[in-house]
């Protein structure tokens, strides 16, 4: 007998008629001989409702007070789930996060998996019942408090279950097919990826594929737990994202596996900086103070004749005038002259584990940019990805002349679902 | 330092302007110098939505899973609550029914309290903290399922903890200014009541007044909680309704308490029942079996002639055609005639200790509704009360009339707010 455990997001149990299909799909699982562990969000808008809720009664709602109020919404959602499928005549039992075993630090809105000790969960599975956990929130040993995950908290408590119960396989629901190899939104013929290392996704998602959470993806790389990401509205099959063997990672891999766009970054430039040693480091230590997440960083090569250089770096553009503001305070001391904000660009991520052993990848990637008229700002480059910063009103262009030159087209238009598949 | 238990039902917390009132309310009973515990229902219409939810998934909803469901409606408001009161300031930490130690019995929908280890809630009151507790939840020890306590549960939560944590006083708030010597709304000259015995406090409940469940009152009879019923509108003094000690009961005690009248009950009459022994005994086994609530019981006196006599009872109308099948399914072994079955009945009910060593007021009762031209169906009796069964829509009119007869009139009318008080 397999385990498997599900996840399914916020739209796929929006309300009583979603709450009823997935009850018939995870019974399915359950019919086919498996055992069924189900992670599961709050149903559609709750969470923004009752963060509108707290922000009216409180400017600055106590974070352990705000996790307590919102781990109420995957409750509703779980229990409703566990009700539908017992009266389609299949024992079903819903657990919140404390009742899971779902240990995790006490950083109320962004806790951290500690241990997961699903006792309870394993008894009821030996009893028979289907498993229904609530996603997103977990409980603190010390505080003996409720703590929530943060963002993509639901993926990441199904990719935990599945690790902690050794789960075959953890099924992450949503609103499309799988992975593509780019948006199907943007190049018409992206073409589903039926495999994927996760180690390629983990890429992917950092540059802006927004299928799956990284946090969810590093979990299940660093546990072995195997993914498949597919749809709740059909029974294809999606996409497996795996831990390749030894033996697997010496079989030839594909190229590419995917490109990945992202219009969320902006660049800060600092002008004139005194090429002397420790420089760039007092200027990053005054970032890294700021808590913002730096992307790309590119040094200009110092002009002789000033004994100046630039410093580039990306950042999300949510956290750019925060960054701005620290540096400004520190420009006297840093000795640099200007700062340039600049949040017109767009990020282009080419990501494959076969470029490892594949030399001539950054030569087309440039080649195809550079044949289509688009210039690049800025190259960063890991062992498996190639980045680049181009104007973002050439994104778009730039995401399909480069998915077109590597060869990823397919041959038909993919067939686009609405939705975001959160 | 005095240590105050306050409740605050569904009305009182139905958005976020009545939390924050609430919570400023909270705040300043703080200030005054004591220790708080409050004890909050779901936000307004929270409870019904979610049944209304449950049973879109669910014909026959999990008793199990409805009570987890349902439980997340208290969740939010305490949460709110808690964050309202934080922002003005003041530390306040919101507690579960299990994380409170609210241990129930694992009847799901209808728990019945079996222990209360306050034991975090002590610690949060230590560090001076204002304690929130979700109302109406619990948790049984065996199952380690979340339970709930059924219809006044969140008074019965309050009174449970004022009990526990040997509080000065349970404060419930209403939208009413206290307990009346009858309903405002039917007897504008009505009085609020300054104090009442728990005793009489639990007849008039079980009589048709709404502002107390019988529960609460009972589990504070039986712990002595004294509890104050009181407006969350204006900062009058309410009702008090206390537990008499020896020396005071030995004082005494004015006549009449209140008058309360009910029109939810109807009347079933088992005609031509045979008047041996035993018969009596058969019928009540039948309707006992149906969990009915029975109130009034008379049997007539047998007919020589006949050797058969009626039995007539009164029950919630809700259980009347339950009832009238079972009877009839055994109507051929139990050996009566008919079934009468009459729904347009009322009951009224005067209810004051001092009648214990107070002759004649059945006598005044009854004069009363005679010159009223009231005629009376059925009468039953117990220490401090007389109830009596009269036609539905003559109730309102005994209702002024008793309450004038026995000197209950006020000199002024009262003022009566919208609402229901749950």
């Amino acid at each position: 007998m397999s385990l498997i455990v599900q996840k399914f997001g916020g739209s796929s149990v929006a309300d009583a008629e979603s709450i009823k299909r997935v009850a018939k799909r995870i019974v399915e699982t359950r019919k086919a001989g498996n055992e069924v562990v189900v992670a599961v969000s709050a149903m559609g808008d709750t969470t923004d409702e009752l963060l509108d809720l707290a922000h009216e009664v409180a400017p600055i709602p106590a974070p352990r007070e705000m996790d307590m109020l919102l781990s109420a919404g995957e409750r509703i959602s779980m229990a409703l789930l566990a009700m539908a499928i017992e009266s389609l005549g299949h024992d079903a039992r819903s657990f919140t996060g404390s009742q899971a075993g779902m240990i995790t630090d006490a950083r109320h809105g962004a806790a951290r998996i500690v241990d997961v000790t699903p006792v309870r969960l394993r008894e009821a599975l030996d009893e028979g019942a289907i498993v229904i956990v609530a996603g997103f929130q977990g409980f603190n040993r010390d505080t003996k408090d409720i703590t929530t995950l943060g963002r993509g908290g639901s993926d990441t408590t199904a990719v935990a279950l599945a690790a902690a119960l050794n789960a075959d396989v953890c099924e992450i629901y949503t609103d499309v097919d799988g992975i593509f190899s780019a948006d199907p939104r943007l190049v018409p013929k992206a073409q589903k990826i039926d495999r994927i290392t996760s180690e390629e996704m983990l890429e992917l998602a950092a540059n802006g594929a927004k299928v799956l959470y990284i946090r969810a993806v590093e979990y299940a790389r660093r546990h072995g737990v195997t993914l498949h990401v597919r749809s709740s509205f059909n029974n294809n099959e999606g996409t497996i994202v795996y831990n390749p063997t030894e033996s697997e990672t010496a079989v030839e891999e594909p190229l590419i596996a995917g490109v990945a766009t992202d219009l969320s970054e902006a660049k800060i430039t600092v002008v004139g900086v005194p090429d002397i040693p420790g420089k760039a480091a007092q200027i990053f230590t005054i970032v890294a103070k700021t808590g913002a997440n730096i992307d790309m960083i590119v040094q200009n090569v110092s002009a002789a004749s000033t004994g100046l250089t630039d410093i580039s770096f990306t950042l999300p553009k949510s956290e750019g005038q925060l960054v701005l503001t620290a540096l400004r305070a520190e420009q006297e001391d840093s000795g640099f002259k200007a700062l340039q904000y600049d949040d017109q660009i767009g990020k282009l991520a080419l990501v494959g584990a076969g470029m490892r052993t594949n030399a001539g990848v950054s030569a087309k990637l440039f080649t195809a940019l550079y044949e289509a008229g688009i210039n690049i700002e800025m190259i960063s480059t890991s062992e498996i990805r190639i980045s680049v910063v181009t104007r973002a009103d050439t994104i778009n262009d730039a995401l399909r002349v480069v998915h077109t030159a590597f060869g990823l087209d397919a041959e038909n238009e993919a067939v686009v679902h609405a939705g975001t598949g959160r």
